[in-house]
């Protein structure tokens, strides 16, 4: 049997073409391959979202209904509720004994992440603190081998080899030590350039977006300041229509001749931008259309993330009763 | 009904004398009139004990037959073991999300442990800092109301009131605000002097201590070093001997006059620590007859604490549903 793969998501909001592009398709693909693993990590949510309950709660849903849609098959992939598996909580416990809080201060993903929100020492919270624990709580605790992550999640890889190897050296050979499945295409811009495309900054384009909200952002994506005239020569830099191209266009001969085209004064913004909205709405019909269907089944959405949660949970248990065996803690009640 | 009581140890050792004047006297006496739960906190003894499982695992039994033979009846008071209830590591979990890193380094507890542990920066593990948050889990998890401490205890307190009046602020008034109990008798010397008694420092005289084990140890105790002869005037301040007297001597008149021959220079080292190891054995005897009897019953001190951890379990159970339920997250599976 191939080796588990093991990813998912903090529900804060609807999906975009962000995660399409940095992990929802690589998740597709994954899927046909091997076993996987997806977490939707509502506890995790609660560090930056605790004023914000509500907005969690929806985001689960949201969640489900876009894995869904996009074509997660949960006949195959294991979809799992973070905050139903107390077995993660307790693996968490165990782990945080093993990292200290200089490395953890150091990790330079929280650190880029505090900086992103503008976190300082006196907000700083145990539980964002401890974040990279969690997670290799998740992993290890769901029997995840193969993480696929962005570059700029590795160090939480690292931080979950390094818990587990500590583990091992103490107790013996018990876990094994995930590794991270480095994607090629880990960040998309968000319409209006600069940023990396973000529900919270206002800039992305939802996999769940009607065909006239879709054509109303493209319309407002970021192309060249520079041009004023179609028979201006375009620049492709920094171009946020043509990143988008670049990601979603099927037909990357077509798309050389455009860029020529764009280059040379030939082509104007606008036209560019019909062809994105095409391609967009041809990648976004279907899985809007998927959505809309799961929309009207909740109590089925809901039961498949019960049963998925039912699933992880049978491995979970069993990774913490190997843990707490290995450390001489009494079995369960 | 009365308000619960809730304490307990981390099993690290054998429980001594500066346990019992300074939490298990009060416990007993708390046991007559009061719900009690006492937690024995092996997950927190790992914190300081990640390298030593098996100390955990025997001290787990060890506290139990102290606890036993000092005469709690676990009939009416609680005894849980902290790993058999996951509720409370979720539940420090969603406490985790509540309080601030920089606050918990404050926290004057924590500060106090670490230097008397050497704990410095980059030795600090991420579960050592969130002690507090872990207590106050188990604190309210476990429906304590009333939480007697000794005053180096009283941070902790005050940690878990914050914490809980954080997460009515966020979710509505669900928990309840903890209050210490201050003991009157919070720390009792080692039989050299200066430090705590303490099993780590190996200086403290414990409750399962033979007879013929407490003699030598008495003997060892630190006196009046100034005093050469039977006849030189003794000292009482920094006087151990005379420490013990008055907590463990149940004729203060007796004691009275006895301080005086000591000081006018009547009485010898020797008299003075017969009289000493009489009233000690006089209090020890019985505990550890009734502790040679449950040594003897591992099954049932084992099905003991299964017990009352499902007691206990079936309080976090119900807290946590609120906490959940308050939050908006799903219920269980």
């Amino acid at each position: 049997m191939r080796e588990r793969v093991m990813t998912g998501d903090r529900p804060t909001g609807k999906l975009h073409l962000g995660h399409f592009v940095g992990s929802l398709k690589r998740r597709l693909e994954l899927q046909e391959s091997h076993p996987m693993t997806l977490l939707v990590a509502d506890l995790q949510a609660f560090t930056t979202h605790a004023e914000r309950p509500e907005e969690v709660r929806m985001a689960i849903r949201d969640v489900m209904l876009d894995y869904l849609a996009v074509g997660i098959d949960p006949a195959r992939t294991t979809i799992a509720l973070q905050s139903l598996l107390p077995e993660l909580a307790e693996l968490a416990a165990i782990f945080g004994l093993l990292v200290t809080v200089g490395h953890l201060h150091r990790n330079p993903t929280i650190k880029a992440e505090r900086a992103s929100l503008g976190i300082d020492e006196e907000q700083l919270t145990y539980g964002f603190l401890g974040y990279p624990v969690s997670q290799a709580a998740d992993i290890v605790g769901l029997g995840g081998v193969l993480v696929p992550v962005g570059a700029d999640q590795i160090p939480h890889i690292e931080e979950a080899r390094r818990i587990v190897r500590r583990f091992n050296s103490l107790y013996g050979e018990v876990l094994a030590e995930p590794r991270a499945l480095v994607g090629h295409f880990p960040r998309l811009s968000g319409v209006y350039g600069r940023d990396k495309m973000s529900k919270s900054l206002g800039n992305a384009i939802f996999l769940a977006d009607p065909a006239d909200v879709l054509r109303k952002k493209v319309r407002q994506i970021y192309t060249d300041p520079t041009r004023l005239r179609v028979t201006d020569p375009g620049h492709l830099e920094g171009n946020v229509v043509f990143e988008y191209l670049d990601a979603f266009d099927p037909d990357p001969e077509g798309l050389a001749a455009l860029k020529e085209r764009y280059q040379a004064g030939g082509i104007g913004d606008v036209a560019v931008k019909e062809r994105l909205v095409e391609i967009l709405d041809a990648l976004l019909a279907p899985i809007r259309e998927r959505r809309t269907l799961w929309e009207q089944e909740p109590t089925a959405v809901e039961r498949l993330l019960q049963e998925g949660s039912e699933r992880a949970r049978a491995i979970a248990r069993d990774v913490l009763s190997q843990v707490r065996s290995a450390m001489g803690l009494p079995l369960r009640l």
